[in-house]
C-alpha cells in the first residue's frame, strides 16, 4: 500500500493496516531510531489522536510491526524449505535473503531502536523463539536429537550474524550477494579444517 | 577509574578519561541509546562547556568508546591466539567474551544507536575492519590462500551472531555459558552433516 504524504485521508476501517505501512516505509528509510508516532500520523495524513486509538505506543506500533516481520520470515524460511531444493541450505539463505530486502524491519525484530520504549519486550522474544524453533524442527528431521540444540545455536548465529554485517555494509559481497551468502552457508555442511 | 556522581571535580588534566569512563559505565546501564553528553557531564561533575571542550559531540565521545572497545578486543584475541592453547577456537572464545562482557559496548562498536549522531561512521567501519584482518592474518597461517576470506566471513558471522544472540538474552546458556560458546564454537572444525 501506498500513501500520498498528507494528502489522503483514510476510512478508519483501513486507518490500522495504512499506519503500519507508512511506519515500515520509515523504518526501511531511517531505521528503528527513525519511528516517531507524529510521523507516522503526519505521513498516513491523520491527527495524532486518531493515530492513537489503533496504537497507543511507539512501541505498539514496533511490535506490530515485528509480528508482520516474524510472520513473513517464517512463511520465507519454510517456502525455502519446502522448495524442490529441499535442502538445509535454502532455509539459511531465504532467511539471509529476508534481512537483506528488509533491513529496518531486520534490525527492529532483534530489538535495535526498541530500547526507548520497551527493550525486554516479552511479545518479541516469543517470536524469535518461533523462528528458532522452525530451524529446530528442520534439524530433527536431519540429525540425532542429542545434536539438534546447538546445530540449530550455531545455524541461527551464522546466520544473524551474517546477515547483519551484510546489513551494516560491512561485508564486500561483491557483485552478487546472494551467491557469497551461498558460498559462507556451505562451510557449515564443510566445516573449516583449520579449526579442527 | 570510578567516580562518585556528581560529587568529585576534576582537574582539566584528567578530564578526558574521565568522561569516557563515565560515559562507558553509563553506557552499559542504559545501551547506546542512553549516552548523552549532558548526563556524561553531569556525572562527571563537570559543566557541558567543560565537557565539549573534550568532546564536541555525542558522535565524538561514542567514536572514542568504539576505538577504545576495539582496542581492548584485539589485544583479548591476540592473547588468546598466542596463549598455550594456540588454535583457532581459543580466538573465537576470546571474541564471544569479550561481547559478553561489555554488551553496551559491544552494540556500539557495530553501530547500534549510532544512527542518530553519524551512521556511517568511516572511523568505527576503519577500526572493524582492523580486527576482520586480525582473523583473515590468523587464518592464513592455515588454510590456502584461496579460503581465506570466505573462511575469515564464516568466522566473524558465527562469533558476531553468537555474541549478539547471547547479549541479548536469546540464547538459554545454562549454568556455563563459556562451555556453551566452546561446544558451538567446535562445530567450525567438524561442520554439520545435515547440511552436507
Amino acid at each position: 500500500m501506498t500513501t500520498d504524504k498528507g494528502s489522503t485521508r483514510y476510512h478508519h476501517g483501513n486507518l490500522r493496516p495504512t499506519l503500519l505501512s507508512v511506519a515500515r516505509a520509515l523504518l526501511e528509510e531511517g531505521g528503528p531510531t527513525a519511528l516517531s508516532l507524529r510521523e507516522i500520523g503526519r505521513r498516513a495524513g491523520v491527527s495524532a489522536p486518531a493515530a492513537y486509538h489503533y496504537f497507543n505506543s511507539l512501541d505498539a506500533i514496533a511490535a506490530a510491526l515485528a509480528e508482520q516481520g516474524f510472520a513473513e520470515l517464517g512463511e520465507s524460511i519454510d517456502a525455502a524449505l519446502a522448495g524442490p531444493r529441499s535442502h538445509l541450505l535454502a532455509g539459511g539463505i531465504a532467511y539471509v535473503a529476508f534481512a537483506r530486502s528488509n533491513p529496518g524491519l531486520y534490525r527492529l525484530m532483534f530489538g535495535e531502536g526498541f530500547q526507548a520504549y520497551s527493550k525486554g519486550n516479552e511479545e518479541i522474544r516469543t517470536l524469535r523463539m518461533r523462528v528458532y524453533r522452525q530451524m529446530k524442527d528442520d534439524l530433527e528431521k536431519r540429525l540425532a536429537p542429542g545434536d539438534v540444540p546447538n546445530a540449530a545455536l550455531f545455524l541461527w548465529s551464522l546466520t544473524h550474524g551474517l546477515a547483519l554485517l551484510m546489513i551494516d555494509g560491512q561485508v564486500e559481497a561483491g557483485a552478487d550477494p546472494d551467491a557469497k551468502v551461498e558460498e559462507i552457508l556451505r562451510l557449515v555442511g564443510m566445516g573449516l579444517p583449520a579449526a579442527r
